[in-house]
C-alpha cells in the first residue's frame, strides 16, 4: 500500500497539500471511508481515514498512530563531494537510501566539480525514497559546505564512534569492514571524495581530526558508486 | 590515464574502428608517437604507439602486452528480472560492474514488467564500465531468457557452488551474508525477482534447483537496488 508523506501526525485532522489531495483522489481513486498511511519521517505512521474526498484538500481523520524505531542500532552519515553530473547524486540518493542511512552532508573539496546542490530536489528524492522502501524515518540530508569548515566544526570522535574516508590509494589501505564492527560503532561517519581525490592538505586534516583512511576493494569506483558501496556494506553489518 | 577496448590484441598492428579513431585523435588530439593503452576484455592489456594519427583508422602498434588475473576469487553471476523503466537496468549494469561482477543474465518472470532488452546496449555500457573502472575482463551479459528455460538449463550445483534467491518474505530467512563465505564458494549465483516478487511457482522451481532464500536487510529494495546491494556485500565477503 502507498504511503503518504506528511510531517505533522499530531494533529487529529489532516488537510492534504493540494499535490497529494489531487495524487490521492484523482490517480489513485480513493473516496470517502477509504484508509490511508501517512509517515512523518520522525518514525511515526498513521493509519486515517477519508473524511472529505475533495481533490484540492483532501481531509484524513486518524485512527491509530504507532512509533516506530529505527531498523539499524548505529547512525551512518555519509560525507560525500557532489559529482558535476547532479543525476549521479540524485540516484545515490535514492540508493543509500533505500539501503538504509541516517544523514548525508555535501562538501565542497579543492578538487570538486560542484559548489552547490539543490536541497529542496534531495528532500523530494529523500521522501520518495523512504516511502518506496518503507522507511519511518526521514535521513536528514545537509547544505553543502567546505571541507575544511565541516571537518573543522566536528566534534572531538566519541568512544562509541568511527570516521572513515575513501580515497584511491588502495595499496596501503584495508577494506573498510575489517575496520570496525556495528557493535562498538554506534556512529559511523564516511566521506568520500571528488573524482580528482582528496588533497594532500584535505587528507592531512582529515586525519587530524581522527578519520582513518580505508579501501574500498581493488576497482576504482565512481564517487557515487563509492557511496552505494560503502553504504551497502556498512548496511550488511549490522 | 583512458583505456580503449579493442578485442582483438593477439595482432602486432591494429587499426582503431571510425569512432575510436575520431575519439583518439579528434578529441583526445593523440599524435604519432603517443601512447594509448588498450584492453581487450579478457585480461590482457597493450601498451601501443600511434603509427598513423588517422582520425578514421588510427594505426597502432603493440609495444607491450600484460595478462592481467581477475581481481576476485570467485565468479559471480547476477540473474535478474529487468526492470519497466530500462535507465535503472542500464545503472545497475554500471554499478554492478564497476564494484565487480562476472555474469549478468535477464529472466523474463510471470510478474515482469519486460521481456526485452537492448544487448547492444548493455555492452556498451558494460565496455565503459570496465574502462572506467581499470577493470581487464569484461562481463558477460546474456540475453533475456524465461526464468523456467534459466532454471531448468541450470547444471547440478557443484560443490563449491552456491545459490541465492532475494524476495521480498524477509521475515523468515536470514541475510545474505549470513549463508556463505567465499573462500568455499567458487561460484554465486544471485537471483532477484521483478518488483512484483516471484509466482510460488517460480519460487517452488528455483528451490528444486538449489536456491536458497535470502535476505536483503529489512527495507524493501528496488530490483536495481537489490542487485546493487547484493553485489557489494559479496564482494566485499572476497
Amino acid at each position: 500500500m502507498q504511503l503518504f508523506y506528511y510531517p505533522y501526525l499530531s494533529e487529529s485532522e489532516i488537510i492534504l497539500p493540494e499535490d497529494e489531495s489531487k495524487h490521492c483522489v484523482r490517480v489513485l481513486r480513493k473516496k470517502v471511508g477509504d484508509e490511508i498511511i501517512l509517515i512523518d519521517g520522525k518514525g511515526t505512521e498513521a493509519i486515517t481515514e477519508i473524511v472529505d474526498d475533495n481533490p484540492k484538500k483532501c481531509r484524513l481523520n486518524i485512527r491509530h498512530r504507532t512509533l516506530h524505531q529505527a531498523h539499524r542500532t548505529f547512525n551512518l552519515h555519509l560525507t560525500v563531494a557532489p559529482t558535476k553530473n547532479f543525476e549521479r547524486i540524485e540516484w545515490m540518493i535514492e540508493k543509500c537510501i533505500e539501503m538504509g542511512i541516517d544523514q548525508i552532508s555535501f562538501i565542497e573539496t579543492g578538487n570538486s566539480e560542484r559548489a552547490k546542490i539543490n536541497l529542496d530536489r534531495c528532500e523530494k528524492i529523500a521522501i520518495s525514497a523512504i516511502k518506496q522502501s518503507k522507511q519511518y524515518w526521514l535521513p536528514r540530508i545537509n547544505e553543502i559546505q567546505k571541507i575544511d569548515t565541516f571537518l573543522k566544526n566536528l566534534a572531538p570522535k566519541s568512544e562509541n564512534e568511527i570516521r572513515c574516508m575513501a580515497w584511491c590509494e588502495t595499496e596501503l589501505t584495508e577494506h573498510l569492514n575489517k575496520h570496525f564492527n556495528t557493535l562498538n560503532h554506534k556512529n559511523i561517519t564516511i566521506l568520500i571524495g571528488p573524482e580528482g581525490d582528496f588533497t594532500a592538505n584535505e587528507i592531512h586534516l582529515a586525519k587530524s581530526k581522527d578519520f582513518i583512511p580505508v579501501s574500498l576493494g581493488k576497482n576504482i569506483l565512481r564517487t557515487e558508486t563509492a557511496a552505494i558501496y560503502a553504504t551497502a556494506v556498512i548496511n550488511a553489518l549490522s
